[in-house]
């Protein structure tokens, strides 16, 4: 484990094994209990010069992975410490595993050629993953160095938007002809050595690379020997196009269990394979980024960055949000007069416009669910409507009545309790109609209906839920 | 495909075969744009008695998987009758495709005999995640029909919590001893004729079922058939034990890239095995709970459920919700002579709590993301806190800058301005305080700092942020 092992599977410590290593510095909080805390005490403590052989020692026996998230937990100065000490034949592979924000703080501090070199340990698949943070001219010179049959490759990969399937394949496929028995196969196999990982299955292909089937190892290995590959492999396999969008390349991994699954040109000829851990990162990475996208946060901040990063990181989310508040309080200004007569209102109003907030989340919620489900069809559309209204109307009379009493008991006066109970009902219906139609108008026009309908809903459950509460108060109370 | 095949690997039909199959009845849409649209026009035009045999036929060369999206898909009771056209040998399968909720409605419309048929097709993995939903005579005839063996492994399966890698885990394991020689190992394969489903490896153990290592599938297909297995096998793989957080055994297998990882007792005993499939299932269920969870919904929903059910189901959150927003009223409820005397106050408000809103909900997000990744140490909190309280100062005097001229704009009062701008300062310090130590506060009692952490900073930053501008404008105003 002390070398650098050629491929992953050697690399995949125990688990047992890494925690018995960290443990005795104390280290196994931080794996366990997502807690870094002793890891950095490690760190900081070791980091003094003479202990700097001995935390070196340490690394080298990490996987790539378990140092990218040490570095990951680390604060500017001190991840640079540790990335000097990390053996420069493995920069590659830890650039790949660590965050887009880490990434960048790294390759910062990289010369031309360091990165030249590591950037030659990686695949090509690898190397256009790294591509988009390398300075222009270290990119110009690997691709100088790549050989045609490469460069092509990367440039391919390079040319493929982040949610096709071409940026998440490989090109580590072992490929066989459909008419020699599996005993020839196994006899190549053993003269290849090694099969790339993730091999679950070998590629039939025929002369002109058309993909004609594929070869399950687990069936290759029951199957009797003299059998010919045609006979045993299956032709009804999962295939991809490079264009195919990876959300849904993701879906029928999930949905059908898969490993590996070829991807093919428009002429059935094979160009690469996706294997489920680069679906599992893709399906990690797009969730992450919906989830911060949702608080107005841009996947790119590093924890450690600086002020200054972070403000330009979610600046336009609290400038959008402004926008939709200053709307809220000049609908607030056109009832001043009724407010200045009964001041109560000004202290009954968030109420009215905060559950119409919640409740709309609530309804866009399930409707994101049901489109992602595949459940939400214009033949639904009246029933689920219905359904919505129905539970708005329903919440709006119990808790509005809830309110009217309260209200009454605080101010002492029925009419006002009315009023609350009406323009309670009334904006949870705004919301339930407003939480399905949102999330579906921002399908329509192409948008994500995760990330930013949240704030559509609430501008429009505040600002209603003032002008409803406002001016049924105006009508009947004045 | 026209017969029920009897490993899900020959249901995985080719992606392009089911789209084109779907095509024909213009339900390509459905798969391709997430709108099920088509799909249901289709059902309901043939669910026609004399079209009920055309039905069939489809759903007959269908994966389970996609006949479960179809059912989650369908309003009740169409949903009931395509259940009743599935042919019933498949009817396990996909009662263990199907959400929770759907399966729910589909188990009340099964007898008990269909029910015990339907569970007797399943391995003792899979009934034991059917379990909990099956009446309990049903599930205790199952009990009585099981062997002493696959009883005990039942038993022992439903006794993990759903966090545990136990709950998990499957008993489909091939093993080996490791003194055979590969020769002999591959032709004790070729007699079981056929290997379970993600086989990417075999479980080397002793005599007494001690796992004494592992050997690649793609690891056998390469050696040299006379190697013992001892030889070729590798020792060091990473393991499970049943107890072990399944959190924990998800981040094992996206960190390490693995496809089955074996599970052992706490005597190294062999006890059964993680697949990649589990995991990204277990991964799914996960995040989609926490983000409706973050809405305030439980995963148990079903899209088509009644008004009544989907009215018990956001109940809690809403009556939560409107307890906060009664104390912020009641916050108001302390300045009503302010507000009466600058009426104004009433208008600007809202301001000053929704973007202490916004912002608190942005410091939390990061800090949630940061415990994830083990970035959150005790070492790194006056960094931390100090870098949210730099944000909030420099974004509580830009934007209260701003809202300070728009606030004179409006009302030409300047010093109307300064209390606006002072407030969402202050305000915002108070939300990156709490956006800090709220999550961290829940995780320290255990809690998922993903879930209730918004609500709790709104709570905050709503009454905080009406003291804060209200109290401000009472000294200094009036």
């Amino acid at each position: 484990m002390a070398e650098i092992p050629e491929s992953k599977e050697s690399l995949s410590v125990s688990l047992q094994q890494v925690i018995s290593l960290l443990e005795k510095h104390k280290l196994v909080e931080a794996l366990l209990h997502k807690q870094a805390m002793p890891k950095q005490d490690l760190v900081e403590s070791i980091l003094h010069k003479q202990n700097l052989y001995e935390l070196q020692k340490k690394l080298d026996v990490l996987h790539s992975a378990d140092i990218a998230s040490i570095l990951e937990a680390l604060p500017l100065e001190q991840r640079l410490d540790v990335w000097e000490l990390v053996k420069a034949d493995r920069d590659g592979d830890i650039l790949l595993e660590v965050s887009d924000a880490v990434r960048q703080t790294l390759i910062a501090d990289m010369n031309s050629d360091e990165l030249l070199a590591a950037a030659e340990q990686l695949d090509t698949d690898e190397l256009a993953d790294l591509a988009p943070d390398l300075p222009k001219d270290v990119l110009q010179d690997l691709l100088d160095n790549l050989d045609t049959h490469n460069r092509a490759r990367l440039q391919s990969a390079l040319s493929y938007s982040e949610d096709a399937v071409g940026a998440i394949m490989d090109f580590d496929i072992i490929t066989i002809r459909e008419d020699i028995t599996l005993e020839v196969a196994l006899r190549y196999m053993r003269r290849l050595g090694s099969l790339p990982d993730h091999t679950d299955k070998l590629f039939v292909v025929d002369r002109d690379n058309i993909l004609r089937g594929v070869l399950p190892l687990k069936r290759l290995v029951v199957s009797d020997l003299d059998a010919s590959v045609a006979d045993v492999m299956s032709e009804d396999a999962v295939t991809f196009h490079p264009e195919d969008i990876a959300d849904e390349a993701a879906k029928a991994f999930e949905r059908y269990d898969l490993v590996t699954v070829p991807v093919v040109d428009e002429n059935n000829k094979l160009v690469g394979r996706v294997t489920v851990d680069a679906v599992m990162d893709y399906i990690r990475n797009v969730t992450e980024s919906d989830l911060l996208s949702m608080a107005g946060l841009r996947e790119e901040e590093d924890f450690f960055a600086s002020i200054w990063k972070s403000v330009q990181n979610r600046w336009a989310w609290l400038a959008l949000n402004l926008m939709t508040a200053l709307v809220a309080s000049r609908v607030i200004g056109l009832f001043e007069g009724s407010i200045e007569k009964i001041v109560a209102l000004a202290a009954l109003m968030p109420i009215v416009a905060g559950i119409g907030g919640n409740s709309g989340n609530q309804t866009t919620t399930m409707i994101v669910r049901g489109l992602a489900l595949g459940q939400v069809a214009s033949h639904n559309m009246k029933a689920l409507i219905t359904k919505e209204l129905g539970v708005a109307l329903l919440n709006g009379l119990v808790w509005g009545g809830v309110l009217a009493v309260v209200a009454y008991a605080l101010y002492g006066n029925y009419q006002l309790g009315l009023v609350m109970m009406a323009a309670m009902t009334l904006n949870l219906l705004l919301a339930a109609l407003m939480g399905v139609m949102i999330p579906l108008t921002m399908i329509r026009f192409g948008r994500d209906p995760a990330v930013g309908s949240s704030v559509l809903i609430t501008a429009v459950t505040d600002s209603g839920g003032f002008f409803i509460f406002l001016g049924l108060a105006t009508v009947f109370l004045l």
